[in-house]
């Protein structure tokens, strides 16, 4: 561990009694002491829930809580917690860009805020290792150095993250169990055991001066997990009895009725599935870092007694981790290289891809599109799609399923059989964290304004007094002092956009023009001016992309050119000097002529040369 | 009608007996006796439904059926009946751009095989007034003018389109009432009544002289529709048990199980949710043409004395047809001015609006976005958005909900409550037109080869063998003789793209362009050549669009310019003078010199000036 970078040592608190550090990969943490003592700090807090005996508490050096990401958004979750002079990072994921960010291929939360702060920076505790909760870390690290901590899972698929941005070996990574704590200055994090659809997820017990405000990640409640580790109910019901400050909780299906149905569904449908794909190949698409759903395929083609080979870049990265860090239980030779899967007939086979989403550049996708070296789809293959779409994929999804089919396959997907179920909780299980932990204030998190307000009303039906509901924006300042909630102010923040290797460089007026650009595309004029007698020398020309098919439009040009020549033949000497003028006078003309005649509104740029 | 247009004044065939003509809207319709003889024709066809007794058959003038579009898409419905000299066309509808097509208003069919064969064409029948059945009607018009014939209703809506496209008058429009038949030469086309989520919507019998081909069009059973006019089951059965030779049926919701539920379900819905929006304004989004649906909310609004208020140019355009034409029954005074709005309080109003999909420039979506003129969302507003999102439009439904709660709104949308149905045949519904019609062949029609696949296997399931099952493409020319089906031969056929008044000059290449613009930006070169001497004059100028922020990276831009002008000056003086080579030397330095700074590949625009 670099010196620097360890928290621990930083000059320490008062309010840190019995400071602990987190274990590295090598020295795993040992004590829980710290949580505990800082927990029975806040156990008078809390008086009767609902109703806040105000005037016996007791102000507490305050907290704050900034959210940076994950609110009013789907993705790049991201929470700052501060307390005096420390603070520290919970989650740093990315989010998939929307239709109107054409070109761009990832957005990542904007760190100013941190980097501003980048000395109290204390260390960064990552909830599980998806995406949305890890991929703009690398991003971050690149700014602010700090020790990571996760569990073991998780650390490996950060690690592959930091290979592929030169970061490996550069940043302290620490492999956290659950029921464990990570001392961040004056805080304390502890880990807490939740199912989600990747293993070795948690959630999160800040122990702070101010009280304890529990963060569940994204999490489900699963009674029958695959790897048989249910979520630490028990642990979160002791903290509740003791007294929760606050809960922030994962609100994506907070719309939902019910109970989220356990992974364990999904390998009875499988099972149900294999049966009826007898005699033919199966092909699964699922998501690759659901390891127990790919554990559930496994079992399967082995009762069945079928070799599995894998595809796709980020499944074969993923399933190899798993492997090597023992979350994932493969029996000797099941596993086949892709290259010997001929030796095999279609009925004792099972491929693993991704595309669940129909991605373009996918396995699945291509293998639909007959674009796929190994795999030719034949009506010799039953295709299971293990997953929902998520919102704004459907399309892509579609267009998947349809070629599929049209090259005879059977095609099995969610709106027919139980081959999904999702990782988050579900209303009764909204329900449920809230019984069991009994929070004074409540801060809906991970979802749109939609999902959080659905959460924010069951909170209200749960008993939480309104005014102790907070709905909150990115950039607010959360503050609490134990006794009372509120925001109190507003840092910086918002979203980044990385597009190839520039992080940042493309923002709204880049976007702007990317959009305008592909509406009506583009008519370049073009004209050469001596600068010595101020003649012009050249053009006007015209070149145009994206705005008509040019061979079939050339009287449209030829009149715009004419156009164009006539106003500039109007032009004074003096309007010839200012080139500014002119660009416009020649804009104007060509648009209104373009618009009258073709009913859009294409870029227009003049470029005078001078020669 | 115009003695030119007439369909029966074309030579008569010899196969069409009883030849009759549809009446105008002066004339209706009087006589169904010709439907009935080609009917009668074609009664022994079909000997024993599944196991066609080949050999008793007698080989009749053959009839094609040619889809143009609505075949492995959605959208863009249109199909050629042809039999002998003898043309018409059933429906001709538009589809809705693709992400993949910016830019873009609107997508007709190909219409070259129609315009080839403008002198056969004996009419356009129209099933309903949807825009995917007659979004296309005008611009074929333009092409091809021959009478129209349909429903009241929807012949009111195509005087609407038509205005629109300074076409009215031009076209002859005749209305034909449901039970009624219409002459296109050797063939006659009978409406028959069918249930779908617009008034006056029917499918269509086709008797040629090869048999009856029955078209259902958009449908659905509902035993309880606002009009109380339900599906003309019995006709469908009598057509079946005369024989039907061919069924093409709806395969929209070919996917869901069991039954569609009614329209009425709705105004159930409606009717708790009035309750439940007492005190406060109620705001309800649906589909314009969703006339009962409309007729619904005007019932309650007079249940609970609320006046209402439309908003949205084609609500408001629709509501006055209906109105007009006797399709919506509001009593004097319920619907207001939007002006005189503010003379009611919140709970005495109820607006109906455009939106529901949430449209960007929509009446909803501008109310969301603070952006409307007349309405102010508050948290008096109780909002329905009684419609489901149509696949590609779910993240523009979810924004609008999100704003719409921002505001404080009450907002109830389909995941909760009952506040929509949809308008198309479920499975148990498609069963029951197999089963009444019980057609020697089937072609699935309106839906993705995923809908037409699973329609396909519901036929089998019914006992239409695999064979006599026909999933065809669009352009693809299907004959049959009365014995056999099958896919013959291929005429020309697409989608054509409608940007502002431009049909058809956005093509292919004009998408790649937009799309890579959109990716990547471009950036343009400009250099001044003196042709004379060959000398460069002027440049390398290096102007972007949509790249980069340019301020914030001149570095790179000025490292491009010498990348260019090291380039120029490497070249000799024959170099200079071929200037598509030119052109190919500065794009292939510039263009490895950005991917290797930035992993982008902006597009790039070399322009030579001659002076």
């Amino acid at each position: 561990m670099n010196e620097k970078e360890t928290p621990n040592k930083k000059p320490r608190r008062k309010t840190a009694a019995n400071p602990q550090n987190a274990g590295t990969r090598q020295r795993a943490v040992k004590k829980k002491a710290a949580a505990e003592a800082q927990a029975a700090e806040t156990v008078k807090a809390p008086a009767k829930r609902g109703r806040p005996a105000r005037n016996k508490e007791v102000k507490k050096t305050p907290v704050k809580i900034i959210p940076l990401g994950g609110l009013n958004e789907i993705g790049k979750n991201m929470t700052v917690f501060e307390c005096s002079n420390d603070m520290f990072i919970l989650d740093c994921g990315l989010a998939f860009p929307d239709a109107d960010m054409p070109g761009v291929d990832i957005v990542i939360p904007d760190f100013t805020y941190v980097e501003r702060n980048a000395d109290k920076v204390r260390g960064i505790v990552i909830t599980h290792g998806h995406e949305d909760h890890i991929g703009g870390l690398a991003y971050l690290l690149k700014k602010v150095n700090v020790p990571v901590y996760a569990t073991r899972l998780t650390i490996g698929l950060i690690e592959g993250k930091l290979k592929e941005q030169g970061l490996y070996g550069k940043v302290t990574l620490n492999v956290v169990e659950p029921k464990k704590t990570v001392k961040m200055g004056c805080m304390a994090v502890e880990f807490i055991k939740v199912n989600h659809s990747i293993p070795d997820s948690v959630g999160m017990a800040i122990h702070t001066p101010a009280g304890i405000i529990v963060h569940t990640g994204d999490f489900k409640v699963d009674y029958s997990p695959i790897d048989g580790k249910i979520i630490d109910l028990a642990r979160f019901g002791e903290l509740g009895s003791r007294g929760v400050l606050a809960l922030m909780a994962d609100s994506t299906n907070a719309e939902r009725p019910g109970y989220t149905h356990s992974e364990r569904t999904v390998g009875e449908s499988f099972d149900r599935l294999f049966k009826k794909g007898e005699g033919k190949r199966i092909i699964i698409a699922t998501f690759s870092s659901n390891i127990h759903r790919v554990q559930q395929i496994i079992n399967c083609a082995v009762r069945y007694g079928r070799k599995v080979a894998v595809f796709g870049r980020s499944m074969i990265n993923v399933i190899n981790t798993a492997i090597e860090l023992g979350y994932l239980d493969v029996p000797d030779g099941v596993i086949i290289d892709i290259e010997l899967m001929n030796r095999y007939e279609n009925e004792r086979i099972v491929l693993i891809t991704t595309g669940s989403q129909g991605e373009p550049m996918s396995a699945l996708t291509r293998m639909a599109m007959n674009d796929h070296k190994k795999v030719n789809i034949t009506p010799m293959d039953f295709i299971i799609i293990s997953a929902t779409p998520i919102p704004g994929n459907e399309k892509f999804v579609t267009r998947v399923v349809n070629e599929l089919m049209k090259s005879g396959a059977e095609v099995v997907y969610e709106a027919m059989y139980e081959v999904h179920v999702s990782g988050h909780a579900c209303q009764e299980e909204l329900k449920l964290m809230q019984a069991l932990t009994k929070p004074k204030f409540f801060i809906p998190v991970h979802g749109e304004y939609k999902h959080l307000k659905k959460h924010a009303d069951l909170a209200v039906q749960m008993g939480i007094p309104k005014e102790n509901v907070i709905i909150a924006e990115i950039g607010n300042v959360i503050e609490t002092d134990g006794s009372t909630m509120k925001i109190v102010s507003q840092v910086p923040s918002g979203r980044v956009l990385v597009d190839g290797l520039g992080v940042g460089d493309v923002g709204s007026i880049v976007l702007r023009d990317r959009k305008h650009l592909a509406q009506d595309g583009l008519i370049i004029i073009v004209i050469g001016i001596e600068r010595a007698t101020n003649e012009i020398v050249a053009g006007p020309d015209i070149i145009s992309r994206g705005f008509v098919y040019v061979r079939e439009s050339e009287e449209l040009m030829d009149e715009a050119k004419a156009i164009l020549s006539n106003t500039l033949a109007g032009c004074s000497y003096a309007e010839l000097k200012e080139w500014n003028t002119l660009k416009g006078k020649m804009r104007d003309a060509l648009s209104d002529y373009i618009y009258q005649k073709t009913k859009r509104s294409p870029m227009i740029l003049p470029i005078i040369m001078e020669t």
